[in-house]
Parts: structure tokens; sequence; C-alpha cells
């Protein structure tokens, strides 16, 4: 194992499961001198609740409180509420464990008192000892809207409700027009790299991107910027990616996960039994690291995060020798 | 025991655990034949829930679902909300049970949607078998302020936070300029009488009398009104009656219950040990009932209730022999 430098500072960007396993293994290595900006685009508000699925994944996960029989929620879960919410006849499509629901009364509570959501996922992050920074995306709404045969179905009714049965025509980031990047995102310190951890492109990682100014921001620090795909062997480790790839007409695969990133990503990580495909990738102008990644234990998670920033040290390297090089289809 | 006639109507009035008890028993006798009248002076908002305890204690009572062991809330309870909530840093003074908390949830959902909190009770009281009707005293807020040394303290702040641990000058319900009697109670079979459950005389069945029209309404059914002694042997069977009535100068027995009733209740009924009192209480021209009034057992809550409406139907007698002798004050 490589350890990071010292004075090493990371980025990574997330969603949910997937995505919080890497920014686990990240946190290890690195812990405060990593920062995880997070989607927000699948918030929602429900039964009065403001929440946010992918920043209490992240957290749950770096905390060490995740279930992870469950793949979501919290370990040691109870179902009290969602049991008699059944029996007084509420509403029951979105399943919220008692301790989960602390999390969700926590931040609507101090939503009233005037905090951010950045404030809020500062203090549940401290709570859950979280040794590093987690951020939303936004303080502002951006709410991700699933367009499917002229119907606009909000998220989480396509995400949970229909279980993503319909297909997807076009995915929007409502509220992106008057959204603002996260204003701490400006204070952070000079990262060595950025890692786009392996989470859905399309429901994950592009709202984050939708956010103004949140491209020039990643271009503009001047570090490689690793992603790590998502897909494995043709498919979604978890979740509707491949489906939405179909549906979207883009290659199920590393490939097409390396295309939608064209333009930003320096680096691409990808799984040993897609070896294959590194050749045509990297006649995009994408470099290639090709590692196992599917991340099955703690170990696992390092493990892919110590590769990740190994991949990046170099990109960094070839990046001084070469500014350009890298990056194509920006010249 | 004397089965009320199968055409009887009866209104109750209650408010929270010893009033639940006699209408448990009440509404073992009546079913559907009996509708109690609720006070809802206790509500308040908390983590954005609205939370009716008097009204929640009587629907879970009368479900048969209410925690013996534990005077309020539901049986078979757990705590995971709570216990996260505490370790988030959230507030945790209002314990929430994870099954209780699905009652707030969902009524906080129906205001929402529109319903009114008579809507809700009855939807709440139907998924818990409730036979019986539960009506809030009013659809529009009333709240029950304590003043104290010069401050007004919010009911479950004197109530739950400070445990009833300040001297009370005054008992103020806030909102009664405006609040309207719930309409339901105009739709309302003609009852057969009226009882008020061994409820705090001052928390509870004052905020009810406080509604604009509640007074009058049961003054003019023309029915015994029939009151029980919270108050036995000097003391409190729950909660701060006693502690009330010695801080606002009233006499701590069943004497000083029945002067606090004068004007409106046609008889009283006492427990065995303050049988001494009876004569002078008779003096007040109220009619007075002494059966043992302690309810341990759901056979005690159906025998007091039924020692309530055998005494009820010997004071319609007495009423229509001579209409005007129970009630002196009206003369």
């Amino acid at each position: 194992m490589i350890s990071p430098a010292a004075e090493d500072h990371i980025i990574a960007l997330a969603g949910g499961v997937g995505g919080a396993k890497l920014a686990d293994g990240l946190s290890h290595l690195l812990g405060d001198r990593l920062t995880v900006v997070v989607n927000t685009g699948d918030d929602f508000e429900h039964l009065g609740f403001h929440i946010s699925p992918d920043l209490d994944t992240v957290t749950y996960t770096l905390g060490g409180v995740a279930n992870s029989q469950q793949g979501w929620g919290l370990e040691g879960e109870t179902w009290g509420f969602m049991e008699q919410l059944a029996r007084l006849g509420g509403p029951a499509w979105f399943k919220l464990g008692d301790r989960d629901l602390a999390t969700h009364a926590y931040r609507t509570n101090r939503f009233r008192e005037g905090a951010t959501l950045t404030d809020v996922t500062a203090e549940l992050s401290a709570a859950l000892g979280v040794a590093s920074r987690l951020l939303p995306m936004s303080d502002d709404p951006v709410r991700t809207v699933i367009h499917s045969g002229g119907r606009s179905i909000a998220f989480q009714e396509y995400f949970v409700r229909l279980a993503c049965g319909v297909p997807v025509d076009r995915i929007e980031f409502a509220g992106t027009a008057t959204a603002r990047l996260n204003p701490a995102i400006g204070t952070l310190p000079d990262p060595a790299a950025v890692i786009i951890c392996p989470s859905n492109p399309y429901l994950s990682i592009d709202p984050i991107l939708a956010v103004p100014g949140a491209r020039g921001w990643l271009k503009g620090l001047g570090v490689p910027i690793v992603v790590v795909s998502p897909i494995v062997g043709g498919a979604a480790i978890k979740g509707p990616a491949a489906k939405i790839m179909q549906e979207l007409d883009a290659p199920v695969s590393a490939l097409g996960v390396a295309a939608h990133y064209r333009g930003l990503a320096d680096g691409i990580v990808i799984d040993s039994r897609d070896e294959a495909l590194a050749e045509e990738i990297a006649a995009l102008g994408i470099a290639v690291h090709v590692v196992p990644t599917v991340m099955r234990s703690k170990a696992d998670r390092v493990d892919l995060a110590d590769g990740c920033l190994a991949f990046a040290r170099g990109l960094t390297r070839t990046l001084r020798a070469n500014p350009l090089g890298l990056r194509p289809n920006r010249l």
C-alpha cells in the first residue's frame, strides 16, 4: 500500500451506496484530508421530513454505522414506526427505520432553527464520528426529475415507488437555474486530485456537475480527475445505472462510462474483467488504470482507494510533464 | 350490573390517563353509543409533528393498545428513534416512542392534506378499533398556558420539561377567543347524561369548558351532568391536580372538586374513603354517589362506568320530578 503524502488533500464526488464505499476507503486513508461532495438531487420531503438519502448513506458509511446486510440505512435498525404507520393506513412506500428517522427529524428541526444543509451535515458527521468532511453539493434545492413517456416523475417516486420500472427518456435537475455551488467549496485547501466515486453517473454524479460552476471549479483545480467505473462486466454493481444507460442509448460498459465523463476525467479506474476495453478507452484521451473494483469488504474499499490515489499521483506527473496532453478535447 | 338502556347515548368529557380509564369502562358498556369529547389544550408542535397527548391517550386506551406499565404511550413500544436522536444531539426532552411517532406523523401528514383534527381522530380511532366516537373539543388551536411568577409557560414545557416544578398562579387557555366548539358536537344524538371523567379539573376539563359555547351546550342538554372526582383521600391518583389545587387555594379534596364544578355538575361520584365529605358536598346542591373510584383493572373501569350511569339515571328521575331542584345556583 502506498500511503498518501501527508499534505495531500483529496476531493471526492459521491452519490449513494457504491460511492460511499470508496469514500469510506479514502476516508480510512486520508481522514480529515478528504472532502466528499455529495449529491443532493435525490433529496425530498416526506412526512414533513427533509430526507437526504445520499448524504445519509455517505455519513452512515463513513461513520461505520451503515447497515451492511440491507445495503442502506443504519445497523441495528428497528421498524416499529413503519409497522405502526402501515397499521394506521399512513404512507408506507418509503421505508423509514426508527433510528434513521432520528436523522431526518434532527435535520428538519435544525432547518426550522435556521441551519443550512451544510451545517446539519457537519453536525451529523461529527455526532457519528466521521473524520472526513462531507459537503452537500449545494445548500439550495436541486431535484432530479425523471421524464418518461411524457410524464415528469420526482426522483424517489421513480426510484422507490416505481422501483425504476419505467423507461427514462430524459433526466432533469430542477433548481439548477438558481442553485449555487456549496459556498464551503471555495474554502477548501487546494487538492492533489479529484476522485469521482463509482456512483451512478446519470443519477448521482451528473446532478453535482449540473450545479452552476461545478465543472468549472473541478477543471480549474488543475489536478487529475479520476473516475471509478460503476459498470463492471457490462452491469451495474447496484442500482439502475445499466438500465438507464441502455435507455439513453449509451454503451453499457466502462467504455460508456468513460465516454460520459469525456472532457472532465483525466483517468478512469476500470475493473480487471474489463481490461479488454482499456485500449478503446485510452483512445478517448482518458488514462486507464485496471484493478479489482468490486468492494466486498472494508479491505477492498481501502485497496481501491489506495489504487485510485496512486493512479492520480501518476497522472499528476504526466500532467506536469505535458499539461495539455491528457485532455485532447480541450485543445 | 345495570345495563344501560339500548337507546341511551352518553357524552363523556375526558383529558388524559384517569379520564381515559373511565372512558374505556363507558366504551365497554356503550360502544358506539358513547361520544368522548377530549381536551386538546395540551396539544403542541414538536419536531414538526402535531402532538395531541390526551386524544392519543384516550384513543390508545379505548383501542386496547395503551401501555399499562408506563401509564402513557403504546404497548410493545420501542425507543430506537429517541436513542438515536439523543446520540445526534437532538431535542430529547419529550419522549416519543417509535410506534407512537407513527400517530403523530400520520396526523401531521393528514393535516398537510387538508384533514381536520376531527377527521384524523376518527381515522386513528377506526384503525385502532375504537368502537366509541372520539371528538377533539375543537378543531381550532386552544393552548393551555401556565402563568408562574410573571412567566408564561407553554403546557408541555411546564408538564414535561419542568415536571410541574413551578407554582401555578393562573392558567390561561390561549385561543379560546376565536376557537369554535367542534361542529360535530351539533350532530350528536340527544344524550341521556354527561359524564365528566376523573381528569384534572384545571388542566383537562377546564380547557374543554373554556371553548366558547361549551358550557351552554352542556347545560342546554337538560340531562344530568355527573362528575367523577379525580381527588381521592386528599390526593390526586396521578398528575399535578392536588398540587395545582393547593397553589390556587382550592381545598384539595372531593369537596374542592365539587365546588369547582358548582353550577355545572348535578352530581358527583366520590370515592368510598371520602364518604365523610358527602354531606358538605350535598350542601352545595350537588348530589353525591359514593363508590370505589380507583381503577386498577379493566373490571374496575367497567364497574365505575356502570355506577356512574346508574347514578345519572337516578338523577334523571329527580330532575324530571323537580327540574330546578338540583341546581340551586341557577335559581
